[in-house]
C-alpha cells in the first residue's frame, strides 16, 4: 500500500500517518519529493496463518488512511485475491470431470484440450432434452448444459422445471454418457443439485451472492462461476476466492459478456478477459457466446474468436426448435447450426495448437 | 408487440408470421409500407386472472418471432411490469413505518415529507451504534440504518456481527425510538431479520437474487430495494414486481449509484432516476449518497441534489469515528458533518415545498 | 510516480529500474517489502519553465517503465493537468461576460450567483429566435443560447443556418440585451464566431478535437467546454488545459450527461461532477439538463438538483413550439415551462445561500 | 416509424396524431388494441432524389411526435443510414489500395484476404521508421502505419512530427514498397495528408468531427474510420454515411475498443462488432488490437480472435524499442513479437478458409 500525501503538507502530518501505521502494526517508509511526499507501507494484517494474512492490508485501513486530512490518496499494490492468483499458484489448475462417453472416462478442463458443452438454455421437456443431448453428443459435445432453475428478469417468465429438470438431466447423462452442468440459485438447493449434476453453475446475477458462494465452496462438485454482468475482472476473481477459500479448488471461470451502452447486442463479450485471466490466475476459463451476444447469428464467430484467444471450453445453447423455446430462443443454435459449428471449432483449435476432446 | 418484417419480404412470409401469432392465441394486424411491412400484435398471454395475463406478450414469444427468417426485429410496446407501474396504480403508494420517537408514532414514506435515515454502514459494537443512534436522532433522523449482515467484495473483509448486530439495533430502537432498517442477504435469514427490523433492505448485489425477492415478498415488513449497480430502471422495477407479486406491497426503491467508466467516484449517482421512477411507478424512492458516491465530501451536495430532484428520503452513513470504521469509512459522515447537513436538508426541502419529519 | 516491482524480483532488476530513471534525469527511492519492492520516483521533466515542466513525469516514460520485464505496474501520483487544477490556482476563477440587460452591465460566472442561459437548441428563423429571446429574457435569463452550426449524428439531419444564424443571434442581443453563447465546430470558423458571440461553446463531440481547442485557446472570448459523452473528469480537465495553455484563461466547464447502459434517458447526468470539479479545479462549472437527460419532463428536476449540488449556471433549451423544432424538440421546454421553472430555481438557489442574477 | 399511444387515450388524440402525420406528408395506420393503440407511419421525407429521401422519417418529426400529449413513445423502424447499409448495397465493397511490394501491385481490403498493417504508433525519427518498416515488410505486412499528427490527451504530450513525419512515411513507401496509412486530424490538413498517404485515418476522437468527415468524403483516398470510444454501431455507420454521402465510397471501418468500467485494459475490444458490421453493412472492417487493449501482452490473442471473427485486416503497433517510444510504448509489439505473430495469423486465417496477402 502507498500513501500519497497532499502537496506541501507539513512534517507533522507525515508523522501523524506514520504513527497511525505503527498503531496498526504496519511500518511506513516516506519518500520526500519537492512537491509531495509518498509513504510506502509494509507489513500485513489479517489473522495470522489465514489466507487473509497474506493478501496485504485490510481495505478498511486504506479507507481510514484516505480519510486523514493531509492524505491525497491511498494506492493498493498487492492484489486483493490470493488463492485465485497465479502468483500464489503458478501452475494451471486442471478441473477433472467424469465423462462416461469419452474413452478416458473423464476430461480435464484447463488442459491443452478445448471442451465443448452444449444443450438447451432451459430443460423444457424430456423430448426436448433427449433430442438435444443426443444431437450435441453426436456432434462432439461432452458436457450437457440445461437449466432446471432459471433466473428470469420478470416474475411472470418461465423459471424452470426444478427438481424434475434435474432428473431429466441425470437421465440424459445415463443415456448418452455426457457430464451435466446446471445452475444452482440459492444455498439451500446446493445439496440437491449436487446429487444430480457434475458441475454446478453460478449465474451472472449471483456472482456476488456471497452466501451461495460460501455454500458451493463447501460442495464436492466443480463450479463454473459466470462473470457478473458489470463485474470487473478483479471482482470476479474475488468471487472465485470466496469459493476457493471454503476449500473447493475446482473453480472454472466463464466469460459471458458485460453490459455496455451498445444496444444491438444483449451484452458485449470481453474476449480480452480470456488471456487476462490466464495471466492473473491459474484457473480455467470458458466462454458462453450465447449469453454473451444474445444473438444466434453471432454465436459462431464469437465461439471461434474465444478459441483463438485461448478459451478452455465453450458453453453453447442449442435447441431442437428455437422458435418454440420457452426461454432465450433467439440466442440458441439449431441442431444443424451446432453441427456446422463443430468442424470450424476443430479447425481453429488445431490452428492454435490445441485439440478438442470429442471421444 | 410489433413485428418489423425485413425489407421486401414476400406475402408468404407475412402469412407465416400471422399464422404463428394465431397459433399462439394472438392476432396480427399488418401495415404494408413501400419498403417494409410492420405487424401490430394484439392479445395477451399468461394464466388468466394473474397479473401475468395483463403484462402483455410472453417474452419468449417475442424471441421466437425474432428468430423467424423474414423478421427484422420485434418491438415490445407494453411495459413488462404491472403491479409496480403507475398506469396500473395511479396513486402514490405510502409506506407506513412505526417510529416511536415522532409525535404521530409513525412516518409515511412517499408522502409530502422527506424521511432521514442515518447510521453506521456496519454495526461494529454497542458503543459505536448507541453513540451514532443518539447523535443522528438528536440531529433529526427518524430511522436508524446499520448492517448486521454485510456483503464484502473480498472473503477476507468484515462480514458483520450477524444476529448480535440485530440485537444491538433493536436495543438502539428501544432506547432512542428510531425505526430500524437493515440488510437481509439470503432467504433463510428473512424470518430472523423480520424479528428485529422495521424495514428489510435488499442490497445492490442481490437486486436479482430472485429467491430472496420471493421471500421478502412474503414477509410482513416493508422492503427497501436498492438498484443493482448496473441495472436499468426497467430491470429494477421488474425486481420490485417480484416482491409485489408475492403480496408485499410496501416496496421502497433506493437509488445508490450505477457503474460507469468514471474512476474518481465509486459509482455515478443517477439523479434522473428519482423523477423517472416517480413517473413510471407509484412506489416511493429514496437516495443513498454514501454508497452512491463513495466519498464523504460528496455526500452533502448529492443529498441536496436528491432532495431537489424529489427524493422521498435519504439513507446516510454516519460513524462516530470514520477513520476507524471497519467498513466504508471513506464514505461515512462524522457526527458533526451530519449535524451540519441537516439544516441544509431542511432549507432545500422547504424550497421545493416539502417538509422533513423530525419529531 | 511510483514503480511497483513484480513479486520476488531480484536486486539486479531493481538496479535496472534505478539506472533507467537516472538516465532520464529522475531519481528513484526504493522501499523493499517482504513480498515486493516499490520505487518512488522524484524529479520532473518537460522543457524547463513551461507548465509541462511542472506536471510531473512524461507519460511516455511511465509506459516505458511499465514495459520493463520486472515491473508490475507504474502508478502516477501527480495530476496530469496543472493550469486547470486548484492546487496550482487556489482561488475560484470568475469569467466575466458583458450583458447589456443587467444593471451592472456584466455577469461573473463562477461567483456566488447562478447564471441562467436559455434559448433554442438551434436557430431556425428570426421569428423563432426573437420570440424565444424575448421570453427567456423576461423570465430572467441573461444569456441566450442558440446553435448556428449544429453537429448532427446523421448527414441528412439539419446542420444549422451557419453565419445567418450568427447574425440573428447578434440581432437578438442588440434587441434584448442578452449575451450570446453559440457553438463553434472547426478551427477555421473560430474568428467568424468570435465576431458575433460573447461565449464560444465546444460541443461534447469536440471535447478532444485538439486543434479546435488550440484555436479557441488563442481566441479572446470565454469558452464553455462541454464534457465528452464518455470522458472521465480527468480527460475533461486535460481538455480544459489545452485551452488554458494557449493563453485563454476564461474556461467554463459544462456537465451535459455521460453515456451509460440506461436506455430511457439519452444520457445520465453526473451531478457529482459539479462538486468534484469545484474541488479539483478553480474553473466555473455549469449544467445542461436538456442535453443531459434528453427529456423535457426531466429538465426541471435536474435543473434544481444541479443548483443544489453547486452549479454556477444552467443552459436550458427553450422553444416557442417544441413540437415543430427542427432539432431536439423532445428536450426543449416550452416558454411557459421555462417561466414556471424560474421561481423554483430562485427558491433552491436561495436555500443554498446563493442568488440568481436576473437584472 | 411507429407511434405508440398512451393507454386508454381517446379517439380525438388518435385523430390529432393522424392529422399531424398528414400535415407532414405522411400517412398513419392505426391498430387499436384493448389497452392501447399503435400507429404505423408510412411515407418518407427529405428532398426528393437525395439519399435522405430514402432513409425514412426525419428524426425531428419523431421527436415532435413524441412531444404530443397522448403519445407514449415513437419507435424508428428504418435504419437511419442508407449508403452504408447492406440492404441498399448487398455486395461487399472492396477497397483497392496500390501496394508496390506485392506481385499484383495492389491489395483489395474486404476481399477473401486478410491485410496486415503495421508500424509505429508515431513517427519519431527516420531511423525508427525505416527500421520498423523494413522489419514489418519482411515479416509480411503490406501497409505501413505511423502517426505524423497525433492526438494527445495532454497538451504537454508529444503531438507528432507533422509534415516531416509524412515525408518520412513517403520515403519508407518508396524504399520498401509498402502502402501508407496515417491520421488526419483537421479539415485543412486533408489535402496535405492526401499528397503523402495512401489511406487516410480518422481517429476515435474525431469519429463525430463532422466537418472533417465531410472533407475526407470529398478526398480521393480511402478512409479508415475508427470507432468512437463510446460510439454505438449505429452512430459509427452514420459517421461512415457522412463520408459516403460526399462521394467517397472507399470507407473501411476499424474496431479499436470501447470504453467500459473495466480498469485493467485501456479499452474493451468489441469483437462482436466484426460480424455485426458484416451483416449490417457492405463496408470492410479491420481491427486495431493495440489501441483496443492498450497492453502488448494482449495484442496477439486479440489479433487471432479478430481474424477468427472475420476481420478484413489488422492494424498493429510495432516499435523497434518500445521502452523508448515517445507514445504508447506499452501497447507496441517489438519487432520480434511481430515476427512471432505472423505465422499464428497465417494459421488461423487458413483455418477459417481465408488467406493473408503478403507478397
Amino acid at each position: 500500500m502507498i500513501v500519497v500525501m497532499k502537496q506541501h503538507c507539513d512534517e507533522e502530518a507525515i508523522e501523524h500517518v506514520l504513527s497511525f501505521l505503527t498503531n496498526h502494526g504496519l511500518s511506513g517508509h516516506p519518500s520526500r519529493g519537492v512537491e509531495r511526499t509518498i509513504i510506502g507501507v509494509l507489513g500485513a494484517v489479517g489473522p495470522a496463518g489465514t489466507p487473509g494474512s497474506m493478501v496485504g492490508i485490510n481495505p478498511a485501513l486504506g479507507e481510514a488512511l484516505e480519510s486523514l486530512p493531509c492524505v491525497e490518496s491511498v494506492i493498493r499494490v498487492s492484489k486483493p485475491y490470493k488463492l485465485a492468483s497465479r502468483e500464489f499458484h503458478p501452475e494451471d489448475t486442471l478441473v477433472n470431470v467424469p465423462v462416461p462417453c469419452v474413452s478416458r472416462g473423464a476430461v480435464s478442463i484447463g488442459s491443452d484440450s478445448v471442451i465443448m458443452m452444449a444443450g438447451p438454455c432451459t430443460v423444457e421437456s424430456e423430448k426436448q432434452l433427449m433430442t438435444t443431448a443426443q444431437a450435441v453428443r453426436e456432434a462432439g459435445a461432452v458436457i450437457l448444459r440445461g437449466g432446471a432453475f432459471k433466473p428470469s428478469t420478470s416474475p411472470y417468465g418461465f423459471r424452470g422445471l426444478g427438481e424434475e429438470g434435474l432428473r431429466l438431466l441425470a437421465k440424459a447423462r445415463s443415456e448418452f454418457g455426457l457430464a451435466v452442468i446446471t445452475e444452482v440459485m440459492t444455498p439451500t438447493d446446493v445439496p440437491m443439485v449436487c446429487e444430480y449434476a457434475d458441475i454446478l453453475q453460478i449465474g451472472t446475477r449471483n456472482m456476488q451472492n456471497y452466501m451461495l458462494l460460501d455454500e458451493v465452496g463447501r460442495a464436492s462438485k466443480p463450479v463454473v462461476l459466470k462473470r457478473g454482468m458489470s463485474a470487473t475482472i478483479e471482482e470476479w476473481l474475488l468471487a472465485a476466492e470466496y469459493i476457493l477459500s471454503q476449500g473447493n479448488r475446482n473453480v472454472i471461470l466463464c466469460e459471458r459478456g458485460i453490459r455496455t451502452f451498445e444496444k444491438i447486442t444483449r451484452n458485449t463479450m470481453d474476449i480480452s478477459a480470456i488471456p487476462l485471466i490466464k495471466q492473473l490466475s491459474h484457473l480455467p476459463i470458458i466462454s458462453d457466446p450465447s449469453q454473451g451476444t444474445g444473438r444466434r447469428d453471432l454465436v459462431t464467430p464469437l465461439s471461434l474468436a474465444s478459441i483463438a484467444a485461448g478459451t478452455d471450453g465453450l458453453l453453447i445453447e442449442v435447441h431442437p426448435n428455437p422458435d418454440e423455446a420457452l426461454k432465450d430462443g433467439a440466442q440458441s443454435l439449431t441442431i444443424q447450426q451446432f453441427q456446422e459449428l463443430m468442424p470450424q471449432v476443430l479447425a481453429v483449435t488445431q490452428a492454435i495448437g490445441r485439440k478438442v476432446v470429442t471421444e
